[in-house]
């Protein structure tokens, strides 16, 4: 199993500053956001990824299907479409979708459902075309209304498997999965549809701030080994992409971040 | 279908003044906090209750099954049954179960959940002499690690389905399970099991205090009709009782609160 460093672990360092980081720690992946891409450009971008020699292991992020009007869900589908050039210019192995929670102004999770399917039947075509991969990641259900309204690995895996297994499949992020009770069972079930795999950990009690309150591996409560050897036996031998989303991690440095995910992987995922 | 009103809604009130309040709002049932109960002690709380005419829908609660040491599993199941004789003195519809979580200092779901069904099992022989029903709640995932392992309705029925369905059910609370793509399966699938419906709203974004983001029905996202429907349709013809945990409302006036309460029910609940 490899490392790959997602970029949003180094939060406020530019992509020329996050690859240097792998590089300085013998780090082989990276997982690229968009953000770090348009600031540059997507041309110097990709040449920056290429001249690494990382593994662009994800790009981060597609999705938010989910929009009131018509106009809206267009919008979202040109910008998902954008997100693949980037993905296959970068060479990433997947784009990752984070699909939208409810449609605003309706209570109804299965139109939310609905057009989610819909956004990503629109895309597909142009993802096979280009050779890259979609990967829907199911999000803890503390997001469920506002963010994702796919929140089980099986809904995840649900929805993929309406699409061909070369361009849809799915991401398993220990935080967002780790509480249910079905998951092995539904890693298992995903063999071959497994895109991603990507990890943080989760602190008990929860954090004010829902969305930053992911923590180092080990530091919080998820019993990663049988996670990791479920994914494993799902036939997924990529990377395993370390994203945490904390404020604290990004005020520190990042050789010290790098040094910390280095080490938990070695002592906790490998 | 009737209403009651979860002593937790008007938490600032003692005993003695939420049974006044649900009086003078017309309101037919009172689930009742044990703090209430031992406030005044059970002997005075059962004669209030008994005058009051009120259902006692609930008696909140038991559970926190999951210790580490022996003597505090012990101390847990002993208090579990003390709660059992509350119940019955109360004349309590059910004694409701609030499981427990991670047990402290390990990281594994399955040695929690184990400890709960040894710790049900230990209490149902009593249950059943005294005909107090015990109900099994889900607690949302976000809870998950520090109160409630049982996660989604589908785990509280396995693990009720362990036991004889006159002794332990489960309890079916909107904002525990609305996120669920199989809450309404599952709801089927509980028919004769389903010892409680308790409902409050999930607002988004959630607020910073998790326990307390709850709010009033309609306030928040919840799609309630098929919730209703589906408890109704798996044959609970209780209560439906409105529990809500938010310090804003704790700071309103009970009666304006009760109102409230009773004007929800009546637009989104019946």
């Amino acid at each position: 199993v490899n490392l790959s460093l997602n970029q949003a672990t180094v939060h406020n360092l530019p992509l020329a500053g996050a690859i240097d980081v792998c590089r300085r720690h013998d780090i082989g992946g990276l997982g690229v956001w968009r953000e770090s891409v348009s600031a540059v450009g997507l041309d110097e971008a990709a040449a920056l990824t290429r001249r690494s020699g990382l593994r662009v292991t994800s790009l981060c992020r597609g999705g938010f299907f989910t929009h009131a009007a018509r106009d809206e869900r267009e919008t979202a589908i040109a910008d998902n479409l954008v997100a693949l050039e980037e993905a296959a210019a970068l060479e990433a192995e997947v784009l990752i979708l984070v699909s939208g929670g409810l449609v605003p102004g309706t209570r109804d999770l299965g139109t939310a459902r609905a057009m989610i399917a819909d956004g990503i039947a629109a895309i597909v075509p142009r993802a096979m075309e280009l050779g890259v991969r979609l990967g829907i990641e199911a999000l803890h259900p503390v997001f469920c209304a506002d963010r994702c309204a796919i929140a089980r690995l099986a809904d995840a895996l649900a929805l993929a498997e309406q699409f061909p297994v070369e361009a849809v499949g799915v991401v398993v992020d220990s935080y967002h999965v780790w509480w249910d009770l079905d998951v092995l069972a539904d890693i298992a079930r995903a063999d071959g549809r497994i895109t991603s795999f990507q990890v943080s950990d989760w602190v008990s009690p929860l954090p004010a701030d829902n969305l930053m309150g992911r923590v180092h591996v080990g530091d919080g409560v998820i019993d990663f080994g049988p996670l990791v050897q479920a994914v494993g036996g799902a036939g997924y031998h990529g990377d395993i992409e370390v994203e945490i989303f904390n404020e604290q991690i990004w005020a520190a440095a990042p050789d010290q971040t790098a040094a910390t995910v280095k080490e938990r992987f070695a002592r906790y995922l490998t």
